[in-house]
């Protein structure tokens, strides 16, 4: 099941169901009127919108589906916790700037507190204020959960996975030194999020999920430049059972909570990046200095997912930077 | 005006407008069913449940209004960034483990992206699952805002602001050395935070709201002591309407985010402490060792605050340690 969030004039828009193909929707108002609502009473609703998914893929009523009115699947979330689940993401980063990597790093998740009350839909602009921050995206994947109780093992944080979306995490990287520098972590240099156009129930990727990581490659596009091709199940340390469970060591999560899993990164340095910084650092380790420039005014970034059949599973984020 | 949400077995509860006196509630259902709905059309709303809170007064179908019967004023929130506007706080903690203060702190704010996924209302208790987490209270103040434009400047900061609560920002003090190493922030050490009975709108603080800092002291009671009287007006270095600025300089603000001041804190020591860290912090610096303990099991907090006639103005905060 494949579902999205067409803008309607209100903050949370209108829930729909969208087909397998990505091409065609039928307004799923008469179940949920919203994708958190929908959440909210998951176990009475889902059995409903399934059988609106069912229709949708031959129903002659259905309307063609455009990724341009789409909003985040989730326009506001409650919860948006980021974890760095792809360890040699970091490892990577901390080298290029000399810094060692405690051993901890490997067995112990990091994951920073996000916000989600403007998230961006999969076509909206990357809107900056001055090139001079170091504008970077982040390739990532996101599942939603329904409500955690604190202390839920990682049984029950498997469980509690609703759905799965793309997620670009868009970072100022010049404000990250002294934001991280004065010890409450990421602030100002994470604007608003953009999301896929479709969250999908983990069952749409087949065999490409084993019930808590996505075992396919995330393409990364910068303007016509393949950036990046990262294999999502490879390397990932910290699944995203591991990565709920710890969001909810001491706290609850509400039913609609998101959680990302980091920049999408692979050891082997052949697939390239998930982000600028990722290939800026293997620059700074080879060569003494990084080369690849952060985003410029105009330029586009496209990220997306394609099943084995080379189907689009998410539809792609695609989104363009504009100053001021 | 004071606004409450009460318990409906759905997570957003139902609005409610309270008399000034605390003593009863009108439903505002036909006005606006939860907190969240009227603030995402606030301009429409307000004048009506202005209207209501007239009625409230002296209306006979009026209801008694109960605490215990309360939800956080917004049970979920999109946005909760909670900020260190009484440098002095951080700098007596910074002391106290023989950290220097960076000069900056006093001009640039520091502020936590935390989560509000999961609010508890004023009764509610604190449940930790073990002593040794090292459970502490924070008494802070919290406004609620409008939609802010990203970029705002600190003039359009303060005409965001709708709603005035009272916070218990609890803090798990023995989790945060090792999450401020990581360098990602707090997250854990961050469980669900507490509110105050009802949200107030400014003019009901008459001329102790200036328009972007509450002049009256915050009354914070361990048990039966009397912990802390900081009064809020003063040594608050940053105004609500500078850390709404920093908070939207990168990204826009929805309607509903919560703002709040951080442990609210005195430079007179005479005045006590709004949190057991700071008083911790000063045994530290006066005699080589803390000797105040974080709370034990069973232990009860209040957080209240007084109008110049004695009044309560947001009701209390009262909750109670449960080990589990």
């Amino acid at each position: 099941m494949k579902l999205a969030t067409l803008r309607n004039g209100r903050p949370d828009g209108a829930l729909v169901v969208v087909s397998r193909d990505l091409q065609h929707y039928l307004p799923a108002d008469g179940i949920a009127p919203t994708m958190q609502a929908a959440l909210d009473d998951w176990d009475t609703v889902e059995p409903r919108l399934r059988d609106l998914s069912e229709k949708v893929e031959t129903d002659p009523s259905r309307l063609p589906f455009d990724p341009v009115e789409a909003m985040a699947p989730l326009p506001r979330a409650y919860q948006w916790a980021d974890g760095s689940a792809y360890v040699n993401h970091v490892e990577l980063v901390r080298k290029a700037r000399g810094a060692g990597m405690p051993e901890t790093f490997w067995t112990d998740p990091l994951i920073y507190q996000g916000a989600a009350d403007c998230n961006l839909g999969p076509r909206e602009p990357i809107r900056i204020a001055d090139e001079k921050l170091g504008c970077d995206f982040e390739g990532e994947i996101a599942v939603v959960v329904g409500p955690v109780p604190a202390g839920a093992d990682e049984a029950a944080a498997r469980d509690s996975i609703r759905l799965i979306m793309l997620v670009n995490d868009v970072t100022l990287r010049n404000l990250v030194p002294g934001e991280l520098a004065k010890g409450f972590g990421f602030f100002q240099s994470k604007p608003q999020t953009a999301f896929s156009p479709v969250a999908v129930t983990p069952d749409e990727l087949g065999e490409a999920w084993d019930g808590e990581r996505v075992h396919l490659p995330l393409l990364i596009a910068r303007g016509d430049e393949a950036f990046g091709r990262p294999e999502a199940g490879s390397d990932m340390v910290f699944s995203f059972a591991r990565l709920i469970a710890h969001v909810a060591q001491t706290r609850p999560i509400g039913a609609g909570g998101v959680i990302g899993s980091g920049t999408i990164s692979n050891a082997d340095p052949a697939v390239g990046s998930a982000c600028i910084a990722e290939r800026r650092a293997r620059e700074m380790i080879a060569d003494g200095e990084p080369k690849t420039p952060f985003l410029a005014d105009g330029e586009r970034v496209r990220i997306e997912m394609l099943s084995a059949d080379g189907a689009s599973i998410f539809g792609a984020i695609e989104q363009q930077v504009r100053l001021g």
